[in-house]
């Protein structure tokens, strides 16, 4: 039993309890959150996101530290989402390094999402645990990848504010990789910039950054987020406002030495202070849960045909299409028509 | 207008006209598609993947070069399956490298996937994509991805052998990808071999791989498949004789001097025929194309069901979302009964 008065009231064992249903996709799960729900959207979300290698851990370590030692605290939750398998242990070994920090500070809370081998619920928990991490009360909750994959990213970006953390030296396939996530910065930092190449990556990150235009950021013509999508819309195009002016800051930080930590706090509170100016806060915020949304539509709407038509006429279509007879989207298009 | 005769024949430029209908997402690419869905299901598909800096695409080059170059040679075609943005062309770059390594030789087509900002509609592009150069008779078919997120590692497994790509000593996020990339593997392969920490790499990989229980291995108890994968089960789980017979080779590689190919190149031979002794080629088929029916379901209904509520019935229920009047899962909920 999951006791949603004492989530509210910040108590730690009920938050955990509450996290740990939503990780094993529990019964009880669904009426929790919903019950935590109407206590949400206080919290400043901050997706952290980058390549391996490019320490976002220690970061976001020195981050959450930076701001409990603000002159007006906040309280940090830390939500790490690792798709390791179970077997190795990833998570947890990450979860007791950071402990070691930020022990006994009942300001903070950290918590590792594991995919636990079913890849796609990852986005769905991950939107669930913030949601019980703001109910609780947590004023900035900082949403860490532990790769920089295309899912990861798109966590990353249901925030109100991406960071994006590069690093000098990282291989070949590194640069490939930085094109993809630069648009999607509203924060941009290199991390470990004491290592060699630092002055040139960061060179290099500066003039992409002047190349690049600020409307092609964020959730714009973009098909994917599907039909829905210009339903949600309120104007989040090219020119919405937040966007438009706001200049994307470049930092440097050596995060194993807590170098450079205060200015990209700085920055965060900045970028809220100007998401809530210009009425980005509820745009994001809009995006946000309409991707949800249509993440939890089509995930019902699939489940309830499937249950209308049952298992039989599903296998039946799919040894027709096995067999080559139909192409799939025939075949799924038939079985869409036919409940 | 794409010729879909053409395409089988193996003309060249039919089939890039092919590939950019797809990729452009345009009217006509599913009638295509379609044409040629009877045609495929010949290729033995290959997916590699690993985390960036591992050297992935130089590895893949020498495969497909020493493809061509067996006693009775291998037609191949390489997929880069890329989610950097179009502005800085990391896509096209990649491919202009590759060309000068493999160019003018039919029996060889390369195609670099972007993500153009729809990050979401890859893994669909990719399957279509696939299809196309199958039909066209391409009879090795190597799909890369660039990073090794969440998103890339699906698409790499929905191949009939996927190939993990590991490097020493890249940085301290590392050990937490190689975690949720092992399992996956069906052969794995250590690059960069002759760099420093490379036998400390394969020795732990090995003790990895010890340890590791093939059962877990592939999409077996696996909620996130979805509710169709039931149906679609045909004795995928624990047991499967394909999986529990296969010992993952383990092999090292120095791509950029040529070292090691030939063995992997066996090992991905060894495996299709070991797919195909054991009813594992079949299996694999089947998952993959109830995967593809299961998203293309997702998506169609979510449309259908948009097209008969109209825009403004899901603006009305974002607002109220949006006010925490009420949570998503009940919004959606109410969305897909009220259709």
């Amino acid at each position: 039993m999951v006791d949603a008065a004492a989530v509210l009231a910040g108590d730690r064992r009920a938050i955990a309890r509450a996290l740990t249903l939503i990780e094993n996709e529990a019964p009880g799960a669904e009426a929790v959150v919903g019950q935590l729900f109407p206590h949400t959207g206080r919290a400043h979300l901050v997706g952290v996101t980058g390549p391996p290698g490019t320490g976002k851990s220690s970061l976001v370590n020195e981050l959450a530290k930076a701001y409990r030692h603000r002159e007006r605290p906040a309280t940090v939750a830390v939500v790490a989402v690792d798709p390791s398998s179970p077997f190795t242990g990833g998570a947890i070994l990450g979860d007791r390094i950071r402990m070691r920090d930020l022990a006994g500070d009942p300001g903070v809370f950290i918590r590792s999402m594991a995919s636990r081998g079913s890849l796609g619920g990852l986005a769905a928990g991950t939107a669930d645990v913030v949601k019980v991490l703001d109910a609780a009360g947590f004023e900035r909750i900082l949403i860490e990848t532990v790769g920089a994959g295309q899912s990861e990213v798109e966590i990353a970006r249901a925030t109100h504010t991406t960071l994006v953390v590069e690093a000098p030296g990282l291989g070949d396939d590194v640069q490939a990789i930085k094109a993809g996530l630069l648009e999607t910065a509203d924060i941009l930092v290199v991390n470990k910039a004491d290592q060699p190449g630092a002055d040139n990556a960061l060179r290099a990150l500066r003039a992409s950054l002047d190349l690049a235009h600020p409307s092609a950021r964020r959730w714009t013509s973009d098909g994917h987020h599907g039909p829905a999508a210009a339903a949600a819309d309120t104007g989040a195009a090219s020119t919405a406002p937040d966007d438009a002016a706001w200049a994307v800051p470049l930092l440097a930080t050596v995060a194993v030495q807590a170098q450079g930590i205060e200015a990209v706090v700085d920055a965060i509170e900045r970028h809220g202070d100007h998401l809530r100016a210009t009425g980005g806060w509820q745009r994001r915020e809009r995006e946000r849960l309409a991707r949800e949304m249509e993440r939890r539509l089509r995930d019902g709407l699939l489940a309830g045909l499937l249950r209308r038509i049952g298992p039989a006429a599903f296998a039946a279509a799919l040894d027709r299409v096995a067999a080559r007879e139909v192409d799939p989207a025939t075949a799924a298009r038939r079985l869409a028509g036919g409940a």
